[in-house]
């Protein structure tokens, strides 16, 4: 698989992370607290909290976040758990809140659907009591393409814009958030989280691990994710990026496509039949002329991590009586499930007390680049 | 819920323990050695171990006791595990010591049931060899209410009736000695075991946690233990208490009672409708005019607390053919079912990063007395 | 049961290992270095690893090994894990690598049955990529009576003829390479694996816990590993080592032999009836006139300890349409599921926080003298 291309051929070997960064619990708590707690994480669909009121309930490692959407129709996010005694807000995972207000099961602490404290039946006056003390612990809340973003850090959280860079331009033409979820997967990854990252950083295992995907685009069977990482292209080659297979124009079993071209796509996307995004550390998006795939992860531990790929279609495509979800669909499984298998036979190996780290070969560039990404936000957010 | 009643509402908020002392291992062994193992505990009913060479074992924290009558027919506890190379000495829960001794599975080493060593199956002589040295470890053993107490201390233990206090004065018209068990619930709560004694030290949850008990007893319908909690009552109320509703006369569904009442109980304490105990940190019991509830805790994890409840009855009225059991439990078993749903959503929602401690409102108040004991043994044994 | 006579009559009572010893996880991580990490361990018959090419996969505490057999036919032996980016090589159990090469599954680097690296496909050429630097890590491999033997030192670990000393010359006349497994059993022991070898290092637990066997054994009958165990035996007694019972030839029900005997055993082996050797901390063989029963334990955790127990025979007795399996393993089967139960006993009892350490009497002495052997490991490896 592949990511959006910001590197170049590694020019000596790297080192790897050190193998106890995959399965240490202490080290997995330090990458929560560094990374996966003061980051933008996507959690879902906008479709999934549509109206006022609805709610759902996301894990991200130990920390239960509550997703909703206030009266006024904009999306919000707390800590599910009561600023009186500790309780679980809801225990379920997702709902309606019928009567417009978040009501602790416990003993009744009810919040305002953006957080404040409103009241509890039968509490005796404080003097000291302030309604501004307890409102709920509030997590940033973002959307992009349809997506639902959150950051633990809340107030403190950086713009969701900043992390997503030039992604949004980019992805303009695809109008994500237009899409609908047509099918999801869910995975239980029994893989360190990274291993999950750097394997879709590289496709130097494609050959080996995905014949059907290298059937499609030719270069993945060369090892590469880029014609440009073939050091004996010509300077002035006619050759760039990961084309399709003459007479493919979208990733399916046999690269032809049954569904209508997504509007608005100019030449240059539907000839490239695949365009990438990347935001760390939650979310992959590759994007076809005919269909988007999303493939989201969280962490459960240090050598478990949850994994949901959606497929997204036009609505009025999902809608049509012909729709062959199947035939959409397959290739994209049958990759997610050789990269599992795989992430999952790193995850064993790693555990060599002689394999103290790996190395990195040239075209594993954005592996590099990744662990380094990694090792920062350790430094910064340690 | 309720215990009784010795503070008063609280003159300010309060922060509760930090939420890590509720599910940190290591911490939790703090507590089992500074409370646990220096308590005295409830671990069954003397029926269960009726007649000399009867014994039952329980499991507190990890420390398995061995509970038995000797042959002079006096309650023995000693620690489950064999002097000479840790075997267990008893696998299963109860049982008889047919030959009158204890003797080991696996080298035959052999107690007498005052714990003494005396002897082993072909064992050679070393001169150093002393008995004494190898008596079993005892726990100390007493009895009150027909219920048995251990406590790991052994002969370091203070003695049992300085715990229980004014206890057993204050319910000898109960006759608790004379009841038997007529059923018995085992429960499993996923939840530290603190979260239990909190939730059974306030009453603020019972408006929404528990609507049937507050139709028996309406002053919990107002989030209160007892009238005297009401800040609005005038000094020369009629009040006091938690009075039934009209017409109750003891816990069940419909407030009736289709049993003969105890013998022996006062005017004062048939109109009080319900009076409760606390040992802590393991027992509490609620004595109604006709029956008896008793609940026993033992921690077996930092996240995971064993309960055990049990009905106790007059042996004349278990022997009644149409003695309604239904009828007598009913409202006990949902009252149960009703707080362990309440504890086990507080254990989940305490792992909030956020939620460093929550708060106590005023009528909170056995909530911080039973945190300041808490903090006080740790202090003590720790 | 019984070991090798190395000791005598312990002079006074000697302390057990700490009990903190048999369940601490720490603690068994330095066990994992200091020993399992350091020693040669029998891992399983050369009749698995058969032909040029056959491998099986074994897992020594958390460490995968991998054991093949090169293309000149000498056994190899590896860790499972590639030097890339450390995915497992094989994830199987056993199975044979056609190509006559190891090739990860992950990028295709490929190794020779040797070790050597040999290339990747579609690798990019790195100018300081030196083929020697990531050849596999190395695991020493030896053979021994049809057993194959590992050494997670590698090329650092001293040659297992020094770990076997004199038990090679002793066992000769069985050729123990010329026989087959029979009967495989495989136990996943709730233990530490100190106390497998503490069991098997003394006879005093006989009498209670091995009824059958005592019968074949009279010796055993009153607790002793030998004759000369006995301060009672005369200085010119007729007595001497473990004699079978009256009648009987090898280990069964009945004392009887179904099967040929061994060829080659001079009449003192055959007098004998057992004979025993002890290769810590992996390997215990018993040899009897008829059959040979071999038990290989590997620890799974602090806890848990795999054992294998496998029954060899002459592949003529194997073939024969008489072979009567049953009767020459059952008494095996059912001493080994009495000293599991045994073991699975003392595991549990030793949790007692009181039990800080157990005692050894007389007749213990090679428990102390395995104890004294793990101390020394310890203070040697840690």
């Amino acid at each position: 698989m592949d990511r959006e291309r910001t590197g170049h051929l590694l020019p000596r070997l790297e080192k790897t992370l050190p193998s106890q960064h995959y399965f240490d619990p202490d080290h997995h708590r330090r990458e929560l607290h560094a990374i996966w707690y003061r980051s933008w994480l996507c959690v879902g669909r906008v479709e999934e909290v549509a109206q006022s009121r609805d709610y759902k309930v996301v894990e991200v490692g130990d920390q239960g976040i509550l997703v909703t959407r206030d009266l006024e129709g904009r999306l919000r996010a707390f800590h599910n758990t009561c600023r009186h005694r500790g309780s679980l807000l809801c225990s379920g995972s997702q709902g309606r809140f019928r009567g417009g207000s978040i009501v602790c099961p416990y003993h009744g602490w009810t919040y305002s659907l953006t957080g404040e404290w409103l009241g509890a039946r039968h509490q005796l006056p404080a003097a000291e009591f302030r309604k501004s003390d307890h409102s709920l612990h509030a997590v940033a809340v973002g959307e992009w393409a349809g997506s639902i973003f959150v950051n633990l850090l809340g107030a403190d959280a950086p713009p969701l814009h900043a992390t997503l860079g030039e992604i949004p331009a980019r992805f303009a033409n695809w109008r994500l958030e237009a899409l609908r979820v047509g099918k999801r997967l869910d995975l239980d990854l029994a893989c360190n989280w990274k291993v999950f990252w750097e394997n879709f950083s590289e496709c130097f295992h494609c050959p080996g691990v995905h014949p059907e995907l290298c059937r499609i685009v030719p270069v993945y069977g060369r090892g590469l994710m880029e014609e440009e990482d073939d050091p004996e292209l010509a300077p002035d080659a006619d050759r760039s990026g990961a084309p399709l297979a003459p007479g493919a124009v979208t990733w399916s079993l046999d690269g032809t496509s049954r569904l209508p071209p997504l509007p608005g796509l100019g030449a240059a996307e539907r000839r490239l039949g695949h365009s990438f995004a990347v935001v760390l550390p939650s979310l992959f998006v590759i994007a076809h002329v005919d269909y988007v795939r999303t493939m989201r992860l969280l962490p459960r531990g240090a050598e478990s991590t949850g994994l949901v790929v959606e497929w997204l279609f036009e609505p009025e495509t999902l809608a049509r009586r012909d729709f062959d979800l199947e035939h959409a669909s397959a290739l994209g499984r049958l990759v997610v499930e050789q990269d599992a298998r795989a992430c999952e036979l790193v995850q064993r190996g790693l555990h060599c007390i002689r394999h103290e780290h790996g190395v990195l070969v040239p075209q594993e560039y954005a592996v590099h680049e990744f662990q380094q990404w990694v090792l920062s936000q350790l430094s910064q957010g340690g």
